[in-house]
């Protein structure tokens, strides 16, 4: 298969209908770069990130769900900033031109950013050990994104989703166990929490999501916001899965666990009246989990008041998954 | 070295002063997001490439080329859209965190960055085999940016530098030759051709940066306008170490060798007599090498009149270095 053939085919399947995607690609796949436009009053919200095969995901990941996951890491980025995607660009390392392989990982791709509304407008395709890059793009009214730097003393502390169900999915796997299924859907195939990103503009102090554990993303809020935070553990809400493990086994994959793709955020307490609608509007639960206060430092709480204290609070290592931008 | 010890050295090194970029990176590094203004009136250029050891830089190069030409590559294609540059993100991917490594690496990025002014605004670090992602963004008055899709028949076909010298160090360099310091040069440390894609704008009637080697990119041109060439191989510049090759040697390499990261580009004949002026203000050699012709195909030509049959033309296969938008 010749590189332009491979591109094509990519194009092809991952291309969406001129309908469904933002207006603004003048000149896409096939020149030397792309050719964009961003609406007048607002700002573009870019992120990066990079899964390495044997890294992020295991050797033997079906194809779509690399093309998914790919795809979701960037927009659960795009969705912490409330941004409308718009935009993305694909750099595919690969061992060896699979036509079979491709077309799956192009699928996988494609069904999410179809549901996503974002258009891949450029990209790279080279050989070598297999890992995909993905720059995407996005819009927010000038002046309106969400940032970390904004939770104050007070403020209510918001999940999304399951923390910890994707982990739990990743140690029965690596434990050659079979994960129950909805917790193995949170790994390979997280759903980006793009509406209610936007449904938070106006309304959160501080969002984050949630690649590295609510420890460790909530730490990076904290520390930008200048403030410290108790989290109420009976708060998380827990998968069937999660349910059944010992507090203390379950805590560390909810707090460390890392891959979770949900959104943590900061609200007024006057704004948690107004959750239940923003959680029904969205389709995804939401749980407040506690309260950001003036004295650093990020605290546990069991039911009993007690402290619970975290061996290590998500992937800082070199060796292990990043962070990024 | 920790995640966050290893981004905070690489925006140390790579950021640059305020002064001497462009406005409009309104939050960078940190976020989840990069949150970034285009100026009213223009559109946003975007091209994404990627380098892997072993395929397009042999193992052991040092680091401060893989970090100047990672950048290197992506400024040429923002110089063949006649782009300014703004931002770029950077996807890093390394088998260890060497400290001394990063800081060439760094080091080799940093300086290229500041002569084109082009800010890091994000990124992303994971472990794994070494392999750099950059995509850069620049900005061009709306509706100018130089295409592959504007040459006309009559119009002369001019190329900047000297192509194949590139492609002439790695022969030597495989042959565990040494190459001319020249040709060396052009091979680790490409100079994008900024200030003369700029100063081209509503002159050339088309423009492609030289990175597969001039036939196969001419004939991206070639194709895009629905026309054909000439090239007349005489008037191809030569480098020493080209010039002392017999012709059937050197015209495979100065049209097929790839890696230059030259322009070319399409004007009206009229435009010729401006050349010397914009070569001298943009510090760059350039020379009309042939004519567009109406009649589809890309033709070479001897001094004599006849014709030379190029046997490849370029990377075009899965196996080589890939083509990108």
């Amino acid at each position: 298969m010749s590189e332009f053939d491979l591109i094509a085919s990519l194009q092809r399947i991952i291309c969406l209908p001129a309908d469904i995607v933002e207006a603004g690609c003048r000149v896409g796949i096939g020149d030397d770069s792309a050719v964009l436009e961003v609406p007048p009053g607002h700002e573009l919200i870019v992120c990066t990130d990079t899964l390495v095969e044997g890294v992020h995901f295991p050797s033997g990941t079906r194809p779509e769900a690399i093309g998914h996951k790919a795809l979701a890491v960037n927009l659960s980025d795009l969705a912490a900033m409330g941004a409308r995607p718009t935009f993305f660009f694909l750099a595919l390392t690969l061992p060896a031109a699979d036509p079979a392989w491709l077309e799956a990982f192009s699928r996988g791709m494609a069904s999410l950013a179809r549901q996503s509304r974002i258009q891949l407008a450029g990209g790279d395709t080279t050989s070598g050990p297999l890992s995909v890059t993905i720059t995407a793009m996005g819009v927010v009214e000038k002046g309106r994104a969400l940032l970390r730097s904004g939770a104050r003393p007070g403020d209510k502390i918001v999940v999304s989703g399951i923390p910890g169900a994707a982990a739990r999915a990743l140690q029965l796997i690596k434990n050659e166990e079979a994960p129950d299924p909805p917790d193995r859907a949170a790994l390979e195939f997280p759903v980006p929490r793009l509406g209610l990103g936007q449904a938070l503009l106006g309304k959160a102090t501080a969002c984050i999501d949630l690649s590295d554990g609510l420890a460790a993303d909530l730490g990076h809020v904290l520390h930008q916001s200048g403030a410290g935070a108790l989290i109420e553990l009976d708060r998380l809400p827990r998968s069937n899965s999660l349910e059944a493990l010992p507090d203390e086994a379950r805590w560390p994959l909810q707090l460390a666990g890392g891959d979770d793709y949900e959104l943590c955020f900061t609200v007024s307490p006057s704004v948690v009246p107004d959750l239940p609608a923003i959680a029904n509007s969205c389709g995804v639960e939401l749980a407040v989990v506690g309260t950001v206060v003036r004295q650093p430092g990020l605290k546990f709480a069991r039911a009993d008041g007690s402290l619970f204290g975290l061996a290590s609070s998500g992937y800082e290592h070199f060796s292990g998954q990043e962070n990024s931008t």
